[in-house]
């Protein structure tokens, strides 16, 4: 897992470099198509919240969350003539994902994927395949392949967006900025983790995946129940039981409209007893945190391709420290089987 | 919050009575618009997740569940003239909602409000109006008005279907249906939660909302960490880190194409030695729980009519025997504000 982090600047120029000058056919692909559909899993799943967010905020276009039961289960009818499918699986062969992909094709949908194997079932059967370029990836927990599918996310953001030149500008400058952040110091927030009784971690708007990823990552890893959840929802009800045994991550973009918010919320929590780690943010977000991981120079339409490294160095550190293997989990395995027989 | 949830069959009754005959009127305007937008948070959004299966599944439409950062924060752009947008909240009132759907009626949205107070904005500007007949409701954990939205919904469901007849020949019956299932003992259930460790709640499809809901009530009400998580996230990692210190709640309908799938996780969690408390389900999953809950006699695409009454049983007991309130609940309020200043 530490190999593989390490592996993410070229990882992810190496993806921009490819996909990139795919921008025009993806652009001919959805013309017309008003609506995109995300059919993802897991962190491929997170990524699509990302996904998400982004097209919503920056394309102008409807996006949303495929349910997959409603294909692969209930076999639902649908015209999707109007919609641009993107489904997104780091093998290209999580089985519910590939049969979510053939039926919104069946049903008129124009079909991207976005695998990190060229020779798969996803990546062959899509109208259009956007191949990330991580490299073969080893350890359980995904890291070099999710950021690869921000990036790759991204570029569909360009295509879908050719007048917006903040993101294609601001992709130039990611892999740099992921290489700086992989020389952050993370012993002092693995030491808030170590000691935690109950972890949360909580972000909104473009960089709710980004939290929903560190989570999954934290719990997957570390093997702690770790809930994600929106900065709304938390502060809707589960704000009541915050209290002095639980460690808040925050992830905040450094601008955006929705940094404000984030800085408002730390000193809410930290009223709680909260003790409140930050990832991210501004320079009143980070005065309101107990302690916080830098995050990149990166407009928030792109924070997340920033945002994710101190995330999973710290998980990645504190997995070791709690005599845990992070690059092989307890129960996991690489090639998800949501329903097997079924 | 007793008394409310003996309430339910006549509020239940009388939301169906007042609103079956505006079918036509939804109907008339979703004409042509072959995507629903569905806009809540809390109780109202485990409320939507139902919502959205059964629009996917039954009246062969996309819905999805918006973002309400993306209208409230990003003031996105959009062009909603084929959408048609529901909005619920109990008051009315909350901001995020009643911002949102203005946004969605600005981008030509055609839009219907749930609301549980005739003299609300949410009603007021909306395009069309379904109010719910609960009546007043006290206690700050929504149960009645949660109820009735799902009926709601359901009669948006019975006019964007016109053709299918299940829906609305088992809408008769639901009244019927809760007031049995208000005599559900719920004392082994108590019991099993309240010796709990780590509590989480799931369920798949249809009834991921009532998984959800029952996840959120559970953690307002006695004041505990509860993860809510659809069966396929659950399968996909979290399975993980499952033991015997957690008591794993799950919802299943009486028939569908997912009963088999609950059967055999429950199965599999207590393999890893974990409690199961099912709610539901046919004959083979109560079999394979330790202990079950009774369902419904509806069909899976009402059966989260029914499936809230025993958890919300359950909780209100275990509320009271924990020493705690369930009427008033620490740190909540009536009337959420999501971000009261923004």
């Amino acid at each position: 897992m530490s190999a593989e982090i390490a592996e993410q600047p070229q990882a992810l120029a190496r993806t921009l470099e490819n996909l990139l000058p795919r921008c025009d056919d993806i652009a001919r692909l959805a013309d017309g198509r008003g609506h995109v559909l995300l059919v993802a899993r897991g962190s491929s799943d997170n990524a699509a919240v990302y996904a998400r967010y982004l097209i919503e905020t920056t394309c102008g276009l409807s996006a949303a969350l495929a349910a997959p039961s409603v294909a692969t289960h209930y076999v639902g009818e649908r015209d999707l003539s109007d919609t641009l499918v993107v489904s997104i699986s780091q093998s290209g062969e999580t089985e519910e994902i590939v049969a979510t992909q053939a039926w919104a094709h069946e049903r008129g949908g124009a079909t991207v994927a976005i695998a990190n194997v060229a020779d798969s079932r996803l990546v062959r059967e899509a109208d259009l395949a956007l191949v990330t370029q991580a490299g073969p990836e080893l350890a359980v927990p995904a890291t070099k392949s999710y950021l690869t599918q921000l990036a790759a996310l991204a570029v569909v953001a360009v295509a879908l967006a050719p007048d917006d030149t903040t993101l294609r500008s601001g992709l130039q400058g990611a892999s740099a900025e992921v290489e700086r952040l992989l020389g952050t110091a993370t012993d002092h927030a693995v030491d808030i983790l170590a000691g935690a009784g109950d972890v949360l971690v909580t972000g909104r708007g473009i960089v709710l995946g980004t939290a929903l990823e560190t989570a999954l990552k934290f719990e997957e890893t570390c093997l702690r129940p770790v809930r994600g959840l929106s900065y709304a929802d938390l502060r809707h009800g589960p704000i009541a039981i915050v209290d002095p045994d639980v460690v808040a991550v925050l992830v905040a973009a450094g601008d955006g409209p929705l940094v404000d918010g984030m800085a408002a919320l730390a000193g809410d929590l930290r009223e709680r007893g909260a003790a409140v780690l930050g990832i991210g943010g501004d320079a009143a977000f980070r005065d309101a945190c107990d302690a916080c991981l830098p995050g990149p120079a990166l407009p928030e339409a792109l924070a997340p391709l920033g945002l994710i490294v101190p995330a999973q160095l710290t998980i990645e550190s504190l997995a070791r420290t709690l005599g845990l293997d992070p690059d092989a989990p307890r129960g996991l395995s690489k090639v998800t089987r949501t329903d097997a027989e079924r």
